[in-house]
């Protein structure tokens, strides 16, 4: 699937058929997120994929209910092991690059005419404990992943480019 | 350019040609960044295109004097209009949605023949000085756009998926 069609077509897909996600399109999409690009090359980002029904229900929890979070079938906890190293401009390097890395899974995915959903509403204490990841390592996200039940015809509006592109200087739009 | 090819093939570059970019292609980029999704679809991004010389080359200063930076026809100061919202996980929401925007514009570049490089190594304070920025918002991250002098034949090394992935709990890679 050509880029720009990936981008216009993505959206966040919370509700999923009942059906596996192919191992091989599973390991196209991580190879996707392998590689991305990341602050000198730091690659902190580390994806734990839960298959387990069990398991799942236990991150719906503890992502506040969200049911779809349990029926898909395939849930990437992403992960980092992380020194919290900052670049110069003040932004640590590892929720940014992470974010580089689902980008390139959600678009991966999207091709492969899979679902993805990125879901920041969830307890960190809460899934480190179901996963057994140690206290230093950080979940950046969690990303639900199945073939959708339905694509919702279009994204959320977006603002349009004059509202938030200036030129040359700083405007207020 | 196929999803998959604009991931494996995009490269950071620091050398440009001295040729302009249509504005043609940095509308369909900056559209690319326009439909990210992000968190409760907040839209915090905001850029400021700098093609002004004399501009570029105090950004490259600010940019702890990174020549390419002045030598790309254009450069995208990436910023985040931000309430500093954090996720229940406990990241603040532009960074990660700044991210998504910049990893789509990286990717649409590439499909379009065009080189860009995520910059982080920048003087916040400089970078608003010369941007006329205002103080609460927050400059994310620089990016290089242009024509690509050469393109490197291989990205840097990857760490490979079974030092990355594990399966259904943590495990010490």
């Amino acid at each position: 699937m050509d880029v720009f069609d990936a981008i216009k077509k993505r959206r966040s897909i919370r509700q999923y058929l009942k059906k596996e996600v192919e191992e091989e399109k599973l390991l196209k999409i991580l190879e996707a997120a392998r590689q991305a690009p990341s602050a000198s090359n730091r690659q902190e980002w580390r994806f734990v994929i839960v298959k387990e029904p069990a398991t799942r229900a236990r991150l719906a929890i503890a992502a506040k209910g969200q049911k779809f979070v349990e029926e898909a079938p395939v849930l990437i906890a992403v992960c980092a092991q992380t020194d919290n190293h900052t670049m110069t401009c003040g932004q640590l390097c590892y929720p940014i690059d992470c974010a580089i890395a689902i980008d390139h899974m959600t678009l991966a995915a999207r091709a492969l005419d899979l679902g993805t959903c990125w879901i920041g509403a969830f307890h960190e204490d809460q899934v480190k404990k179901i996963l057994n990841i140690p206290s230093e390592i950080r979940v950046v996200e969690l990303l639900t992943l199945g073939y959708p039940k339905e694509l919702p015809a279009s994204t959320k509006d977006r603002l349009p480019l004059d509202a938030i592109v200036s030129r040359e200087r700083w405007q207020n739009l």
